[in-house]
């Protein structure tokens, strides 16, 4: 059953997991342990080991030493992540960032000239995108490229301290060069935010001429990733430095791009670099089964009171209490793999297009939140589950929670990633995705008539024949169908009902009010989507599932579906679609499931097929 | 208005909180960093500090050297934990709970013999009562001590690794005795766990004969405490180690007690050491405003994207989305820093009487649960509101998040306090809190005909006035009298149908099985029960607030109700006690009081008087 489950888990690309297992049982992949700079350098050792293992050639094209394997690189990264993090932030960043800006934002002199040294980390390097006042309205960045059409060369300036660039991994210690965003300047005329290749530092690892660096120092985790700030004092690089491929500049200085279009442009370029908001994802999912595999082992083993009528006492896991904590958990966190292997399935069958590519954008947006702020709620949870022995470092929790933590900030804020979901819902996406700011949104959707399409991600047959069967009100708890209408209903209503608003609103003499005044609305909808994208991805998970798996598959569907219906009751019965006599029902089923699904607690998380060395916690060993 | 605020939040110990301040600025007490051991010698060289300053001879009578201060003493540590939480928990371990045990468990002789040497650090002590094997049914604790009448000493042994004493706080590095809690045995008969001051280390520093240490190691926090494992072979300590207040062995093994019942001896014993619990609240609730301060300060400074019709980009607390993170939490922190107050100026006047201390042991146990949940979720919410610069070490919310993670385990497993809260509430507490074990407590129900009783902790003239108001169902949604009765009704009610469950079920050939399907029924209970406290505790605070303040009060008051309103507001619809119609308005009255509290923001924040010293993070200082 555990291999079984194990397989369907592993799915496409299960290859590159058991190499990855095979590679995460290597001692000398351990987490380095130390003082600040021992992290530092074991992690950057560890990331030549990886490279040396060829981790690094998966996401990159054959013909710069590649293997073409994008969904395979994507799923290799997820399960690095179920060893160190530092390693995986740091392998990100060299390869993920670094190496996919020249990919995707340069043209073939770039690659040619950098892949290979990118791919073997002979040339460590930056992702120089953020700057102290600007990490998420990264299209304001300030610092800038200017063009001297006399030397052919850019002159790249921070003009104060609010535009440095700011947590740029790699740059405290180990960067030699950084992709450089800046506002690109020539003949006088700013062309938006552009990204070049900028040494930082010299081969003695001294900064380069007028480049300054100063170490971000500690923090909360991720102590191996060595995160800096850099300032640029007219900093010169020749023209060809500039990643050319959405905007280039003659010698002479004259401007020109694929893409009038100066916003579009942007988000354009932005769209190419997706692959870092998957990864993200997929590692906070591998985290947070680590925590649920540590937290379920010790419950299983724990025991604490006797009672009446029992003999001994009682395992932890046999107290509804603690099933609540952790079963519904588990399910929404198999929901999440489901939803990430069809999101890392296509985008591998469809980066190239960029028609196809787009639409990704916001699902990964949408499962990038969802994922991360579940990975910071359960590995909490998990570790108030193993109470004081949670606490200790040898229980792995404290590094889970710590190199967790930032996974909601970074690669697009929660938050912000959701109002881009909520934009893309209204409509504003197909044709002008990242073009509209608040005011544009809110004409754009004044002038749709129509009412919202949902569009379906997976399982779609199933789904219409599911919605064809419209089970009424008084459906089974768990009738699929019941489900299927439920989460498609809660999306669609919020979204109309936002739409109406922002309609009404659309001559306001104060558009930022009225943006204020419906953005919890709007992130109620993106969160209903995000929803509606997993029980989707779970049909089809559990559709394509083996015969001998299918049940316990279905059970876990269902208190993922239930016990989110329940923490969104209230809405429900608000909107009229759940009785409040269904609604204490709903939360009787909850128990219920808890209590079906107990018995199965060390199979869902065997399921995962952790490697032995990566759970190293003595309380998940007993 | 500041200062008048402050005036009033300070409340009865306003001069400790002064004087505390003060102590807060002295650069010897900053937060050690460094290696482990540094952390751990700097942590203890500071614990002198404190005890130099006179802070550890607050809490213990005048007779031995102390300032018979009870109330100033828990308000004193609350105060410290605005700084380095491993001092404060140092000095708790150290103080209040090495101290504590002496002073209330044990008899003249032995407060004479220790008590100066506990408040200079000369004898540096542990408090060992958690084993591997039981942190929360300490009734079951397994270690043993023996009497050997013909030594006149007894014998204290560990059986088996299950049994050693776990995570003990001093007991790595620096203890020299430990209050040990182990099953007192004479003359072949068990007598119940007592507690006994055993030597652990020699004056070199060496373990002592029959004694074994080791070291917990590195945790997610609070590292400069240093935490370890005890065993005990057979060591031998004289006769009068055992601290006899509630149970002495004569010389030839007799044992007397003054409170026969063992079970209601026990509890006993464990309620004069409701100091911690009450102290961890305290503790928790600054270590939560110092992290709003941190991130009101910078949503007030930090702008983030430009929006139209409005200059420049768009301060983060102007956002709606950011002041439902912030203005919420905020809102209930005054709620809670009142019902804190409350209670210790309780405790303080009602200590020494058991009848009147008794109920106060739920009190704090919700208050505990209330406060450090709180403390967990607000601090999180502040980093992320945060974003990346809330990441790094230098803002304060690693060590805030690291140091505070396990306030909601120790001193008290928050689920188990919860649970003792439920007990008390269906009835069982008055008499015999603590003895009945589950079957008890169901039968006891079931023989109670009676409805709950709500008694007022606070504010109880205004309660009844409000109460008499009778507001109806439509009554305006910022009606003080409509709050209150919700409150109340909330927690009847709950309390009411768990009790007809428990006695429906008394019948039942499986006990447990009854007792697991209404736990969360039960805790829910617990909850309400916490909301209410802390609502009547927010009347008071704001009844006897200075005029000038009382508006600004008003609305917080507001705005914690509201919001409390809010997330429950699924369990009032099912019950009948909203209206759909009027749940939603309950939202949009909420974000309306975000936007009215908004510029009071930072006054708020200020109004707890939290030291410069205290507030490091460059974030906070823009």
């Amino acid at each position: 059953m555990i291999d079984e489950l194990q397989a369907h888990l592993d799915g496409r690309w299960a290859a590159v997991r058991n190499t990855a297992r095979e590679l995460l049982d290597d001692p000398r992949l351990e987490p380095a342990l130390g003082t600040l700079d021992e992290q530092r350098a074991r992690t950057f050792d560890r990331l030549r080991l990886l490279a040396e293992a060829g981790v690094s050639r998966l996401g990159f094209p054959k013909q710069y030493g590649g293997l073409d394997d994008l969904g395979g690189s994507i799923t290799g990264f997820e399960m690095l992540a179920l060893g160190d993090l530092s390693l995986l932030v740091k392998a990100g960043v060299q390869f993920g960032l670094f190496g996919g800006a020249i990919l995707h934002l340069g043209t073939s002199p770039h690659r040619e000239r950098y892949l290979e040294d990118v791919m073997s980390v002979a040339l460590p390097g930056c992702f120089a995108m953020t700057e102290t006042g600007h990490g998420s309205d990264v299209a304001a960045l300030r610092t800038t490229a200017t063009y001297d059409a006399a030397a052919q060369e850019f002159v790249i300036t921070t003009p104060d301290d609010d535009a440095r660039k700011d947590y740029i991994g790699n740059a405290a210690r180990d960067g030699r060069a950084a992709v450089v965003f800046a506002q690109l300047i020539t003949g006088g005329e700013t062309q938006g935010v552009h990204a070049f290749v900028v040494p930082i530092r010299r081969s003695d690892g001294s900064p380069a001429d007028g480049v300054r660096i100063e170490d971000c120092g500690p923090k909360a985790g991720l102590n191996g990733v060595d995160n800096g700030r850099l300032w640029f004092d007219g900093v010169r690089i020749p023209r060809e430095n500039l990643l050319n491929r959405y905007g280039d500049v003659a010698p002479d200085g004259t401007y020109s791009t694929p893409i009038e279009n100066p916003t579009r442009r942007f988000f354009t370029m932005l769209g190419t670099l997706i692959q870092g908001r998957v990864s993200v994802a997929g590692g906070a999912a591998s985290a947070t089964k680590v925590a649920l595999a540590i937290a379920v082992r010790y419950a299983e083993v724990r025991r604490q009171f006797g009672a009446p009528g029992r003999d001994g006492e009682i395992v932890l896991l046999d107290y509804l209490a603690h099933q609540r904590r952790l079963l519904p958990a588990l399910a929404r966190t198999y929901a999440l793999h489901f939803a990430q292997g069809g999101l890392v399935g296509a985008l591998h069958d469809d980066f190239a297009d960029d028609d196809r590519r787009r639409p990704l954008e916001a699902r990964a947006a949408a499962i990038k939140a969802a994922t991360t702020w579940h990975a910071t709620a359960t590995i909490q949870a998990c570790r108030e589950a193993c109470g004081g022995a949670g606490y200790l470092t040898e229980n792995q929790f404290a590094r889970l929670k710590a190199d967790t933590d930032v996974f909601t900030t970074f690669e697009g804020d929660n938050t912000v990633l959701l109002q881009l979901v909520g934009k893309e819902l209204l409509g504003a996406y197909r044709s002008q995705f990242g073009e509209l700011d608040w005011l544009g949104t809110i004409r754009f959707v004044a002038e749709q008539a129509t009412a919202t399409v949902i569009e379906h991600t997976a399982a779609h047959r199933i789904i219409q024949r599911l919605l064809d069967a419209a089970p009424g009100p008084d459906a089974d708890l768990r009738d699929r169908a019941w489900h299927v209408e439920l989460f498609e209903w809660r999306e669609r209503h919020l979204l109309d009902t936002v739409a109406r608003r922002l309609r009404r609103a659309a001559d306001s003499d104060d558009p930022f009010a009225t943006f204020n005044a419906t953005q919890d609305h709007l992130l109620c909808a993106a969160r209903a989507h995000a929803d509606r994208l997993l029980l989707e991805a779970f049909l089809a998970g559990v559709d394509s599932a083996p015969d001998g798996t299918k049940p316990l598959l279905d059970g876990v569907c269902d208190l993922f579906v239930l016990s989110t219906v329940e923490a969104e009751r209230a809405w429900f019965i608000e909107h009229g679609r759940l009785s409040t006599q269904r609604s204490k029902a709903v939360i009787t089923q909850v128990d219920a499931l808890c209590a079906e699904l107990r018995p199965h607690a060390s199979t869902l998380v065997d399921g995962f097929g952790i490697p032995d060395a990566c759970i190293t916690a003595p309380i998940a060993r007993t």
